[in-house]
């Protein structure tokens, strides 16, 4: 009984969120596969969009994916398409989130590999961002996006933004596509013993990278009106380099200017293991800890190897 | 792709630890069974005695066990056994850790259901210890060991030593065996900046169950000659009830006593997952935290469904 020895998730968006029909085509790639395994697929009308997660060993997913953005160029056509989502191509943007056995920098390559085919196989232009950009002003997609499908017809042009790899002409009916790594996504939120959301939202912008914060943290106030307290709401964004301890405390930090405490905190959906397990291993001062060394995991992988 | 849906780890112990041809023939049950995995299996001739650590579903692992249990009493006299090791049966012991969606209760009950298999089957007397144990007096297997397989044959008849299952004698070549639940083991140590280990065995003294603390902490104290400094070592014997948080920090208290810092910590070998996401709860003031939320095994749990 084998399982995947690494695995990669995919979350590619297309832009087809109301034909039944030519969504049902554009997923069907993903299932039935040798190590790829289809998690959820939700379509949204209003966005006219739909967005895929899928997660498998790097080279079934990057030959699923390749067939199933095949289906989408022929059935799609941006001339055509109206939504309330931004977009920029039939297949708008395909990220890859490294999950088991796999750093950031395999995600990166992964990435640029899928690009690379992408635009061989298809002739469509493709941008590499987030952990794949191949410069600053390229990491961010909404940079990449903006003047979406129409846009991009002269955008592409501009020596800024030349895609990556593939024709320097936007593709006629599938437009562009952005691929890139990024590391799963921790929502981590601080309670603070304030009513005073003004307070809250200071902590906040101290804390933040674009205040002059903590590099992968994004930051905001919140009121818990029913609990009469305040919130710093984080998403950090790459739990690697700025972890879930460090943004805890650098809040406590900035709390103690207004005799602010922290009163607890939560985290909201799905976070990886070991971002929690380094603030165990911070606060505990646990020296020369491996992630080999938990019990579930390691009898999981001798039951299936 | 089916995979295991609750996980038990049951490692007997059987005295027989020379005879090679007799080894294979007893383990030879663990292999090649649908729901179980032979993980490993060591033999010590001084010990004479053979350790089997196998995983997987309840009663799967029950049918094994029960099967290579047949074996052990075929091919093991007690009345020719010699060896360093106590032991007081063909099988002398087998505990049930609980490992995979499955709580300690669940892993009392398999261990009763086994316990009286073994008596039903082989006419063995039985005594359930540990979180098993129908008495606290029968809780340590040492205690219920006292005397060995020569002197159970009369103490099998004091009334505090009726077995829970099975005949009130010794069976004439196989003894009589323990089966028990416990919790998986944590190996902690805390280290101290003071090269006195008078002083971290006054605090192990004091953290640990025997001397007035912690409920299910053993502790002694260490010397760590190359860094010059000390250490509190400890066996946590149930994580879910005494954390390994509160055992750090009960032993921050009482250094302080000496005017003695924490300076570090480890975990040797294996650690439950939850024993660490617990620390990291406790010390970020998580609330409503669920191991549900933990990021890989959902996905791996989604995979193998």
């Amino acid at each position: 009984m084998a399982t995947f020895s690494k695995i990669v998730e995919c979350v590619p968006n297309f832009s087809e969120g109301r034909d039944k029909e030519k969504i049902e085509k554009i997923v069907n790639p993903f299932r039935c596969k040798d190590g790829v395994k289809l998690l959820n697929y939700s379509n949204d009308e209003d966005h006219n969009r739909l967005v895929v997660t899928i997660v498998g060993e790097p080279q079934p997913v990057k030959e699923a994916l390749l067939e199933a953005i095949g289906v989408a160029v022929e059935v799609i056509d941006l001339n055509h398409h109206q939504g309330a989502h931004k977009r920029m191509g039939a297949v708008d943007v395909v990220p890859f989130i490294p999950i088991k056995n796999m750093e950031i920098e395999e995600a990166i390559e992964l990435s640029k590999e899928v690009g690379k085919a992408i635009a061989d196989t298809y002739k469509i232009p493709v941008f590499l961002y987030e952990k794949s950009a191949s410069a600053p002003h390229r990491e961010n997609l909404a940079k990449i996006r903006k003047g979406e499908f129409e846009g991009m017809a002269e955008k592409i042009h501009e020596p800024e933004w030349h895609p990556d790899f593939g024709p320097e002409e936007r593709h006629p009916t599938a437009g562009t596509v952005a691929v890139g790594a990024r590391a799963p996504l921790c929502a981590y939120n601080v309670n603070l013993n304030t009513p005073d959301v003004a307070i809250a939202d200071a902590i906040a912008k101290k804390v933040r990278h674009i205040g002059g914060g903590l590099r992968f943290c994004k930051a905001m106030g919140l009121e818990l009106t029913d609990r009469h307290i305040t919130q710093v709401s984080m998403n950090l964004t790459d739990y690697t380099k700025t972890a879930i301890y460090r943004a805890h405390e650098l809040i406590r930090v900035e709390a103690k200017r207004y005799g602010v405490s922290i009163v607890g905190s939560e985290v909201i959906g799905l976070v990886p293991t070991r971002a929690l397990i380094e603030c165990a291993e911070y606060y505990l001062g646990i020296e020369n800890f491996s992630m080999d060394q938990l019990l579930e995991p390691m009898i999981e992988n001798a039951i299936h190897e």
